[in-house]
Order: C-alpha cells, then sequence, then structure tokens
C-alpha cells in the first residue's frame, strides 16, 4: 500500500567528477535521472555538477540535504583512490559506515562469476552507512546507498551508467512511490514541431495562449530543425482537460508542422507509420555516413520497417552497393541531386524496400566546390508514388551539418507519408525478420 | 598584449531551462563549456542547471556572482515568453538594459537575409546592460552579453548550441586570454586504456603511483569498455616533465591495453594508423545500424581511409549489398560467427578496402534464441593478413549492447593494426577521393 501522495518534493541532483566539469562525458545521469522523475510529475529542482574534491562534496552536500526533500548523489562509490563520496557524505551526515559482509560477497561472487581475481580495492565498496540500506547493484561491484532520516531522502548511486539506471528504475523508483513522493504521468504537455523556427511558432499559437493569460505556462525548446512547446498550468483554474484541449488546438493550427505530443523523435514518428501502413524502408547516406541509418536502429524492433541502409563514402561504394551510374558520378559528382536521386532509388529498388531516402553533401570542415561550398546537402526520397530532390544548406560543424541534414530527411519521409495516407494503395514489398 | 597570468579563476557555469531538468535535452554546454575552458587550463568550479523561474534565476546568480571570478549563463535571451534571463540578471545586478539600435539593426538584417518577417517579439532581444558590451552572435538572433567589474567577469550565452560555440570560441576566449583569465594547454595528462576494467588498471599502475604519494593525483573515468586515467600534479614538487614521465611509464606499463594519451577516441586512433598505413577500411552492421560507420564518419577528412559501408538488416541486403551467400544465412542465421565472416569480406570485397569490419548480434530487448541471447554480438575482422570473428556477449539496454559492441569492434581492429605494423607489407587498394 503507497502512502498519501505529498506536496510535490524539492529533488536536488549531485553529480560527480572533474569529466563532466572537464567536458570529457556529457552529464547523462541528469538527463536520465530528469526523465525518469518526469514521468512522475516531478521536475528536478537542481542539478549540481563538482570537482570530486572531498571540501566540495562536503559543501554541496550539507546545502542540498538542508533545503531539499531528496538528494540524490551520483559517482565516486567505486574501488578506485578518487573514489570518495561515501566516506566524505557519511561525515557531513555524522553516520558511520560499516564494514558490511553481505556485500563484501555480492562483489566476490560477481569477480567469481567473471572468473577474474578481486583486486583488494575492491573492498571499500563493502561499507554502508550504520542506520542505512543499500540499493542492490546487478551490474557492477559497487551497491548504492539509501538513507531516511524526517521526510528527508538521500540516495548515493555509482557512477557508471549501465549499473545507475537500472538500480534507478528497479529500486529508486519504486521504493520513492512507496514513500508518496511520486505521482503517475507527466505534469505537462509537449507539442513538438518540425520546419518552424521559435519566434515564428510563438507568434502562431499566441492568439491561443492569449486568451489564458497567467493561467497558462509556456515553454520553447529548439533544437536541430525541431521545436517544442511544453504547456502546463500556472494555476489551479487549467484542469487537465483544458489544457489537453488547448494542446490539440495548437496542434490544429500548425498543420503539417505539428510532429505529434509527447517525446517522439522524428525517426520513431516515421516507423510509426511506416509500420501502419506496412511500408518498409532503405537508406542511402554519404556526408551523414551512418547516422541516418543509426537513427533508425535505435528503435527496438526496427526489423519490422528497415530494410538496412548504405554508408556510401567511395564512389566504387556507390556504384557497387547501390547501381548509381559511373555516368552520374562523373558528370554531375557525388554531391548532386542527380546522385542523390540514384542512391534512393538504388537502396530502395536493391533491398525491395517501398521507401529510399537519401543523403549526400559536405559536411566540413574540408571539401566542398565553388557551387556546392560545405554545408551542401541534397535530399532525395523514393515512395510508391516518385521520386523527388530537395537542396538545403546548413552552417556550422561537422556535427551540426550532419544532425540538422538527418533531421531535414526524417520530416521530410514523416510529411510524405502523411500525404501517401491519401493516396490509392499501391501493394507493399517484404522484408527480412532478424530481430536485432 | 595580454595581460600577465592570473591564479587559477573559480568559474560557475549556470544552464537555464527546465528542458535539461526534465531529461529532454542533453546538457551539451557543460560539455562544450568545460572542454573549451579545459584547453585552457582551467577546470570549471561548478555547474549549476535550475529552472527558468525568475526567483531561482536571482537566487542562484547571486550566489555564483558572490564567489566567483567568472560566471557564465547560458540560455533565456531569446524573443519568447518563456525568455526572461537577461531582465532577472540586470535586476540582480543593478544594471538597466537599454535598448540597443545596433542590435535592433543586425535582427532585421538577419531576417532580411532569410526572406522571413521579423515578428515583433525578437526586439526583447535588442537590450544590452548599461555598462556592459555585447557578445556577437553570427548565427541567431539573441547577441551574448558581457559585463566586467572589480576582476569579475559575467558572460551570458544564448542557449542554441550552434549559436554559444562559435561565439564561445571566437569571442569569449580571446576576451578572457586577453584578461589573463586563461593560459595554453591542459593541466594533466590523460591515458586512456581499452579492454581492462577500472579496479585492475588501478592495481596494475599502483606501484607507479605509490612512488609519488601525495605528490601525483589520479582519476579514473569507465566508459563502456574504456577506462580512462587522469594524472595531475598535486605539489609543486612535480614538474610538468615529471608527470609526463610518469604517464609514460604507465603507457608501458600497459602494452597494447594503453590506447594512447589525451582524448582522441577509438575510432580516430583507428584512423590515425589506417592513414599512416596507406590502408582502407569497409565495415558491415546489422546490430549496431550505422554507428560504426558513423564513428568513423565523425571524423573529418574520413573520406581518406573510409570507402563505406552496409547496414544490412534484411536477409535480402546482406545478399544484396554484401554477397553474402543464401547458405550462410539459412543454416548458421545472420547472428553468427559465419555471417559475420562473409559480411566482413564481402564489405572489404566489394568496396576494395583492406580491411573489413563488421558486427551483427541482438541487440534487444526483443529477439535473440536461447544459444544466442539479447546481447549476444559476434565481430569480424577481414585484413590482408587474414579473416576473424569473435563471439562477445553485453547485458544492458539496446543502447548500451550497440555502444559495447561498436567499442569492442574498434578496440581490436586498434590492436590488429598494431600487430600489422610488423608484417612484411601487402600492395594496398585505392578508394575514391570526394570529401565529405
Amino acid at each position: 500500500m503507497s502512502a498519501a501522495v505529498k506536496p510535490k518534493p524539492i529533488v536536488e541532483l549531485i553529480t560527480l567528477g572533474d569529466e563532466l566539469l572537464l567536458g570529457l562525458t556529457a552529464n547523462g545521469h541528469l538527463t536520465y535521472v530528469g526523465g525518469q522523475l518526469r514521468r512522475y510529475g516531478v521536475t528536478l529542482t537542481r542539478n549540481v555538477t563538482i570537482t570530486d574534491d572531498a571540501p566540495a562534496i562536503a559543501a554541496q552536500f550539507k546545502e542540498s540535504w538542508g533545503r531539499a526533500n531528496i538528494v540524490i548523489t551520483t559517482g565516486g562509490l567505486g574501488p578506485t583512490c578518487d573514489d570518495r563520496t561515501r566516506e566524505v557524505v557519511a561525515r557531513a551526515l555524522g553516520q558511520d559506515l560499516v564494514f558490511d559482509p553481505a556485500i563484501e560477497r555480492a562483489i566476490k561472487d560477481r569477480f567469481r562469476s567473471f572468473g577474474r581475481p578481486m583486486t583488494a580495492n575492491n573492498l571499500k565498496q563493502a561499507y554502508r552507512f550504520r542506520d542505512g540500506e543499500i540499493i542492490p547493484n546487478a551490474h557492477g561491484t559497487a551497491p548504492g546507498l539509501w538513507y531516511a532520516k524526517d521526510e528527508r531522502v538521500l540516495i548515493m548511486l555509482p557512477g557508471p551508467p549501465n549499473e545507475l539506471q537500472p538500480m534507478f528504475t528497479e529500486e529508486v523508483l519504486p521504493r520513492l512511490i512507496e514513500l508518496g513522493w511520486l505521482e503517475d504521468g507527466e505534469s505537462y504537455v509537449q507539442l513538438r514541431s518540425a520546419g518552424i523556427g521559435e519566434s515564428a511558432l510563438e507568434t502562431r499559437l499566441q492568439p491561443v495562449f492569449a486568451r489564458y493569460g497567467e493561467d497558462l505556462a509556456v515553454a520553447f525548446c529548439a533544437h536541430q530543425g525541431q521545436c517544442d512547446c511544453r504547456l502546463s498550468p500556472a494555476s489551479d483554474r487549467l484542469s487537465r482537460a483544458a489544457l489537453q484541449a488547448i494542446a490539440e488546438e495548437c496542434a490544429g493550427m500548425l498543420g503539417e508542422d505539428f510532429m505529434g505530443f509527447g517525446h517522439d523523435s522524428l525517426a520513431k514518428l516515421c516507423a510509426d507509420r511506416l509500420r501502419a501502413a506496412d511500408r518498409t524502408l532503405a537508406v542511402a547516406e554519404t556526408a551523414t555516413g551512418g547516422m541516418l541509418a543509426n537513427s533508425f536502429t535505435d528503435l527496438p524492433g526496427a526489423t519490422k520497417f528497415f530494410a538496412g541502409g548504405a554508408v556510401c563514402y567511395s564512389n566504387q561504394s556507390k556504384m557497387q552497393l547501390l547501381d548509381v551510374p559511373e555516368e552520374i558520378l562523373m558528370q554531375h559528382g557525388a554531391v548532386s541531386a542527380e546522385n542523390a536521386v540514384a542512391m534512393a532509388a538504388g537502396a530502395a529498388e536493391k533491398l525491395g524496400a517501398d521507401y529510399g531516402l537519401a543523403i549526400t553533401g559536405f559536411a566540413g570542415p574540408c571539401g566542398g566546390t565553388h557551387e556546392n561550398p560545405v554545408g551542401t546537402i541534397f535530399l532525395a526520397l523514393y515512395s510508391p508514388f516518385g521520386v523527388w530532390s530537395k537542396r538545403l544548406s546548413y552552417p556550422g560543424p561537422r556535427q551540426t551539418v550532419k544532425r540538422r541534414a538527418v533531421n531535414a530527411a526524417l520530416d521530410w519521409l514523416r510529411r510524405e507519408l502523411i500525404k501517401a495516407e491519401d493516396q490509392p494503395a499501391l501493394p507493399a514489398r517484404a522484408i527480412g525478420f532478424d530481430e536485432y
């Protein structure tokens, strides 16, 4: 039985590790923990990243523990000499650390199962707070630590994401639900749009927002050719149902620029439409070199609609993998509408897919021609209804050009799949069946 | 002329945006700003992510401004109603905001160059601090703001990464160097290792570390089959040259498990060796679906060694793109050593490359067989000296399995390229020349 739901908790996440501050590792814990709490109606109040230095950890922990209901720390529980979070926080809390033979056994068992010898430094990890519990770690040696006192909870988790993530979903969330800190569902509605800028999006939706004045909170987030708009109640006068109705009115005003509600990526939205229409896709890439294919194969069950793709950097690869005619490459070059069309058609036809989506271009920083400088991208889309190409141009570094090109290609496919729903059905083609 | 170098500055980065706390967007600003400062010997002292709420912004700004030499804020400078950082910080600083017609002109010019009408909400962005300067933004409408007082600097930057990043490198870093806050070069030496766990790595290197006691600071960071070890001086007794000598001794003790010094990725290290040996590579993937190809095509100049690759999800794609014999797929299945070898050889031979690297497996969460459950990966490597395969198994979610499989494949190629340096040279094959 769960306790009654409490007011929204103040939750602070302290992420430790110089590798984060030095820009060596992305702070995936913020994304993960924030995203998990969001699913339960809670917005993380604050995330602080500090160095692995003992005085800094102690000061930050005391500050957060003094004002939050839930404090989560990540990192610094491991076996090496720079792992000192356990000891520093114990001192700041005034809690003794006690050696727990059950933890020692689990660590030894883990090394035994890999057939590796356990080095002595691993025994550091066998200590827990005297009045605390452990959070079992099925994927690593360092257990997490749990300590609750006076309506406050401290949760300490190890740094490796493949250890932290299952611990958070399988152990931490159920305990927080049990204590009544979380409730099911998100506290806002998110509209996703594509192909429209942030200020234009607000201007288009402003007439709707204006009707609700201070009762409606609106937030925008633009990213690489997409723009999200989050709507949430800013007063009790706006019910959940009213919020949903506002979101739907906004979606209607955006037409095809509206991608969907929620968090689905462009690739996921394309995948859903392909599966619903029983259609299959093949891709071909030069400049984006696997990023387009990867955005589909990140989706579980991609096998159901995704036939595969070619990353054809060399001219030989275009001819050998996709039957691009040598004359096209000689006359127009690899970065051309003609080659993009030949790649899209080649991928679809060789792999027996209904749709072929191709990207070629110059991602930079080198390459490019006078006519087609760095940042020039040609897209082509082959479908049961015809084949088209498009020329685009993006400024910025290589990664940005790649990501923008992939998003533009995905958004184009999404729009074509919507249009295809009004077309007479043509026979679908079958692809393989393995589930990678 | 630059000012004399000052003591290490306290630098705080305040990243604004509910989308970060909600886990909707990764905090790329921490990675970018942290990484850029690292190149100039500075470790970011603290990063705080808070909500776009005015009181929270004001409180955090005052706290950071009270203790840091340099405060950097990101986000909330844009045109929409939820962009309030400029106004809130101005009030907290006690600085008036003044309308700057030069900013207005730049915004209007930008819209004109796109042939889009400027919506009125954009004019919010034309205000700056009365005693401050602007930081020009070549890629967006919102300029950054610069304010310096009493040996302290405030730097306010817009949220979109393609705007922030060039502003930071082209405008902010030169001004901070001019003021004497930065010096050239990193303050530590990083050793990267692959194929060895964190506790084993520390244990192997411990005899070296022990000789330097408290003078040497050591930090470890394990990530997906790699482990980095950062060495830095903890006292004045350890010179830069001594640190380098320690790092080189450690590298020697690790043999082939030592990847390199610095920050180069496995893909970059493979690329360097391929280019040095004038060798070329083709790849083939099922489960990792483009991630392997993408790790090479993220490198500028990949054209010089990377012929291309096939993402062959369907069986037809394996046969059509790579000439994998149907009998192999029927007898052994797509997730088998036999198919991995056929894919690696097919990719290299069809694309005329010296090396072929293939990954097949079950990334999950669905799929898998009794014999080869989810997480099973087969790698194959085709080289001028032969062809081999390897079976691996990784626990964890789809993304983790994909990343671990790609890293294992890259590390294998890296080791083979080292061995190949002692082999008699065989003729290299040529690939295309376009620079994507």
